[in-house]
Order: structure tokens, then sequence, then C-alpha cells
């Protein structure tokens, strides 16, 4: 079966961004280039909200390149207009990932944020959770958490700090 | 100058507690006593809000024993009843602090939660930042942290895996 994955850079505070999406608090380095690398090699899928796409578009990515070439990806939102190479998909996120964790192929990515997170966690679909903690306390923002109707247990497989100052945590779900 | 040390126990969710304040999901072992003890020695004085001050009569702490019998204490409340034993302060926390933090003494620990924990990072008086995250999502709850109107640089000190799965690590507060 294939592995849900829900992870990212977050703040000590659990946010994934500023509250306008900002990112330019995020600290890259070598470290963190070659985790992210190794992580993209064993994933093939690549999930998002609809907040996460207009970001990820507003960056540059899009149907007609970078990421999105490469990873086969969804994008949920009941309100997007149908897009040519954009998969949109409109039914209940949790009834469609039960459906394509059976499937073959490499495991599937949960981008930020929490919204999308919060279901697939509640109907016990997520099995590995990786941030990247950086050393600040944004204040508010995106949170990578939103309020779940049930306690999700993990275990910590690893953490290591990165020479850069940020933390990097990889729990296993308890299903 | 004494140092003001923010801490506790975390859900990954960034939880001090289930929404009714229990906290039975708490690991403890032979690690997080030795740490909490070395941190106790480290610290003459403890601040608390009001509704960790209720927690804490509930589970038998009080002006009769406990660690309020070795700790100067304070509970930050306008509204509880003077009460033989207790220092009730009723002036603006951040205020207080800043007058305690230059008199001499050992350490001064904030006690959960976030609630006390917010004025005081707005205000530049927290040193440092102590969680022991444990691998669990509570889902709700009490929170470590409450929104702040800025950012709070950290520098990591110290992350330590313990046998029991949870997670402890230790920020300095870049002021």
């Amino acid at each position: 079966m294939r592995k849900v994955i829900y992870g990212g850079a977050t703040s000590l505070d659990n946010f994934l961004a500023r509250p306008d999406g900002a990112v330019d608090w995020l600290m890259w380095n070598d470290e963190v280039a070659a985790i992210t690398m190794e992580m993209w090699k064993t994933v093939d899928t690549m999930l998002m909200g609809r907040k996460t796409y207009e970001v990820a578009r507003r960056m540059g990515g899009g149907p007609e390149g970078g990421v999105f070439a490469e990873i086969k990806s969804y994008v949920f939102s009941r309100t997007l207009p149908d897009e040519a190479g954009v998969n949109i998909v409109r039914e209940d996120v949790a009834a469609f990932v039960a459906r394509l964790k059976p499937q073959p192929g490499k495991d599937i990515v949960v981008m930020g944020g929490g919204e999308l997170a919060r279901p697939l966690f509640e109907a016990g679909l997520i099995d590995r959770v990786g941030f990247n903690i950086h050393p600040v306390l944004l204040g508010s923002g995106v949170p990578a958490f939103h309020p779940m109707t049930r306690q999700i247990d993990l275990e910590l497989e690893e953490s290591r700090p990165f020479k850069n100052g940020s933390l990097y945590v990889s729990y296993r779900v308890v299903h």
C-alpha cells in the first residue's frame, strides 16, 4: 500500500506560512536540499488544496512546468474552474485518497496546508509526518494543524538538527 | 540578569493539555525526570496564570506544600480573591516581570500556558524556550502559543530524543 506523507517547513509555533502566504523566513541549505530530494524520489503523487495550488501558481508552478510536470498532482476544490492539464478533484478528499492508496505507484505527499491534512488524519489515511521545524515563532499565519475530532498517535523515527539551526523531525503514524 | 524560561510538555500540534486541562497523554521516564530536576535547580521563581494555578490546585499543589513551598510563585489574575500564602499579582504581567528580572535571584519559569507567555514574548522578556514534544497530535486543547503581533527569532541549542519517543528541544530567544 502506498504511504501518504504530510510535511513541510514549519515555525516552532506550527505555521507553514505568514498570514499572506509568505515564506520569506524559510532557511535553505545543502542538508535541506538533500532531504527534500530524497523525499521526492519516493513520491509520484501530490495532493493540494486550492489555496496551496494558488500559491504554487504564483510562485511559477503550473501545468506548464515545474514539479507539476514530473509528479501527478491533484487539486481539491469545489470552486476552481476546470483547467487544461490540472486534475481538479471535486469529491470528498478522504474518499478519493482511500481509493488512491491501494493503486500501484510510489508514495503520495500532502502539500500544506492543514485544511487538507485534517480530514485525511481524521480518516486514518496519513502514514508519515515530516517537518523541518524552523527556529522562529511567527506569531500568526497558515496553521499546519487544524482542530481535529480525535487524537493521532505518532512514533518518532528521526530527529536531525541541521547546521542552519532548523530541526528535521519524522514520525510514523500509529494506526 | 535572571533569565525567563517558557516551557513544558507539548503535543506535536502544540497543545499543553486537552481542552479540559487533562494531561493523561504525558509520558514520564528517568530522562524526563533528570532534565526536569536540572531545570528546577536553576529556578527560584514561578509565574502562572489563573487557569494554570487552578489546575495546579486541583492536582494537589497549593500554599500548603508541593512546589509552592520551595519556589516563590506569582499568580497573575485580576479576578482571584486574595488568599493567604499566595502572591496574586493584579498588575500587567510584562511590567511586573520587567521589574523582577534585574532583581537578584535564580531564573524565572513561566508555567503553561500560552496566555501568560504571549505578552512576555511580545515584550521581549522571555529568554529561553524548552519543550518536551510528545509524539501525538491531540487535535484540540490548551495552546502553548497564542497569536502574537510580532515574530520571535530563536536559536536551537539542543534537541534530544528520549527513549520513550518524546523529543526535548531547547531554544535561546534572539533579542
